[in-house]
């Protein structure tokens, strides 16, 4: 088994191998050390039939009480009615702060119950089982947790890191092609902001003889970055939004359905980098690599909404301050930095025709 | 003035004086030191016409944007539905995490205002200027937010420090004699618990006459406790529970109506050192004293609830660790502890008659 080790708070491993949801009673054991332990775990309809009954065998084979919360899958489901289903489910279940919540699913899961978690009784702690890539190599680590509300994605949230984070690589294998290919949009960001080695084993291999690799590196990435600026303060943990400003504003334009997070942030980041190519802030050749990997998973490189919609799209931005806002460029592949830019000069920065 | 800096986090200061609403920009500016500030100021229907001028006044002669959202005065608007109010106002209102909440009002207006900015954007700072004596010895100090949901009071918080607190002691003057003598309890509770001279002090003065020196004492107390406790792990902060287990328990039989907070932890005090003296766990004499103190604040000692719907309705308490509780007991005035026990056996502990 892999191990990283994330130190922010209480320090929290992630455990990373094949087959080991069945032992997740176990390696949760190990961190709490504490008997008479209530476990609820949350999972949407997707996941719940797949996997619930192995992790709540395993937290039962422990001396875990355990209780389950089922949510409809899907984003739509992310909102606060939800959250307040699970205050209502941790009440019932007497869940108190000596307790658990286990996140059991791909990122709306791992968003929903943590900021639950963060939330009730003041906060208690949480476990994160991802089991899909994006949340395996991205949203499961770094304790970002949070809400949509009619006003904005993830309006609300919190800070609120996991105890410990339990990756089984073969949930993979459940994956529709689009979904995995999702979370190689995360992957290929990883690639593009901080390691040139990376990107060039993605260009050069087949993903599935790579995988354990693959997430082990991102999730090393993602760790080094939350340690150095936990709470988005000090600007490194913004390297992370890579294409994340303009795939947000697509997103917004196709109102959060028929386009996944990774096939917007992969369109955001070709935008981002054709631009900055132009205006000669990165090496010139780098677009086109980071077009064909993306291509070489599916992955969408251009759009039919206009620049112009784009750019406005992003003027609301979370991470815009005051009338700037700072866009992640690459100088080269593996090596990035922050571009501050008036809001109002973002269509001419990113219109390239 | 008079300054007490709280240690936590980022340090913060509690200004106590008379007449500063109106130096309040001036203040706020000297924490943040930004220039654009938007501040959001929330308040409730009561307090609102009386101060809200005065304060949006002063931040905007510091150069503040501002914005006022009220809500209708009482306990039936702490729930999520007014915290999602909140968040859209937030939102409408462009607030970024460089803009800040201004809370101003009693308990009810700074648990929520400082729940909404612990979680809006995954937290934004905030400010309180707390215009109750509740408010201003207890609930205003020690960042603890919450909200109230259907299954439990304060089910849902976070822990959310202030970056500043400001108490203007003539706001005091607007306060009914019910809800100023509802602070009360608070204040003699911290006089039990930890200062004997504070005690006294109630005891042979005219609080309108020592009230900023009690003030100061009490969140000097408070902010000692928080220090050593912030997140109510250690059990040092559980002190400041005294009177509350049992105090909880009868504003929960009354609906949390008819009986104000401070009322029923006056009633919960008696209740608990009735019990411990008995036990001799407490020095003779101490219930006599406490009594007295709290007839001399029309606060009351005894209740038509019977022990046993008390005792029953204690056990569901946020504090209950699996199958015990902590009680806080005074083994003198000035002194206290926890005493744990049992929740079955609770019944018979109190039981007095």
């Amino acid at each position: 088994m892999r191990t990283v080790q994330v130190q922010v708070g209480k320090n929290y491993d992630i455990l990373i191998d094949r087959n080991i949801l069945k032992d997740s009673g176990t390696f949760i054991k190990n961190v709490f050390k504490r008997d008479n332990v209530r476990a609820a775990i949350v999972s949407d309809s997707n996941v719940a039939p797949l996997y619930s009954e192995i992790v709540i065998n395993s937290l039962k084979s422990v001396g875990y009480e355990t209780s389950l919360f089922v949510f409809p899958a899907g984003e739509q489901s992310k909102k606060l009615s939800t959250i307040e289903k699970m205050y209502q489910h941790f009440s019932e279940n007497s869940l108190t702060r000596k307790d658990i919540v286990v996140a059991l699913g791909g990122g709306v899961t791992g968003d929903m119950a943590g900021f639950a978690a963060a939330t009730y009784l003041r906060g208690i702690d949480f476990v994160q089982i991802p089991t899909t890539l994006l949340s395996q190599v991205d949203s499961s680590v770094g304790g970002k947790t949070g809400v949509d509300t009619d006003f904005g994605k993830n309006l609300v949230g919190a800070f609120w890191q996991p105890r410990l984070v339990i990756i089984d690589i073969n949930t993979l294998d459940t994956l529709s092609n689009r979904v995995f290919c999702d979370g190689m949009g995360e992957v290929i960001k990883y690639g593009c902001i901080k390691s040139k080695s990376l990107f060039e084993k993605l260009e050069n291999n087949n993903i599935k003889d790579i995988i354990e690799d693959v997430i082990e590196e991102c999730v090393s990435i993602k760790k080094d970055v939350v340690e150095a600026d936990e709470k988005e303060t000090t600007g490194e943990r913004a390297l992370l939004n890579f294409g994340h400003t303009f795939g947000h504003s697509i997103e917004k334009l196709y109102n959060f359905s028929t386009i996944s997070h990774g096939e917007a942030i992969s369109i955001g980041s070709c935008i981002i980098t054709r631009a900055s190519e132009k205006a000669n802030l990165t090496k010139s050749g780098c677009l086109d690599r980071i077009e064909n990997l993306l291509k070489k998973y599916n992955l969408p490189t251009t759009t039919d909404k206009s620049i112009l919609d784009i750019a406005n799209a992003s003027k609301n931005d979370k991470k815009s301050v005051g009338t700037s806002i700072g866009l992640v460029l690459i100088d080269d592949i593996g090596s990035s930095f922050i571009y501050k830019i008036k809001l109002e000069d973002i269509y001419n920065f990113i219109n390239c025709l």
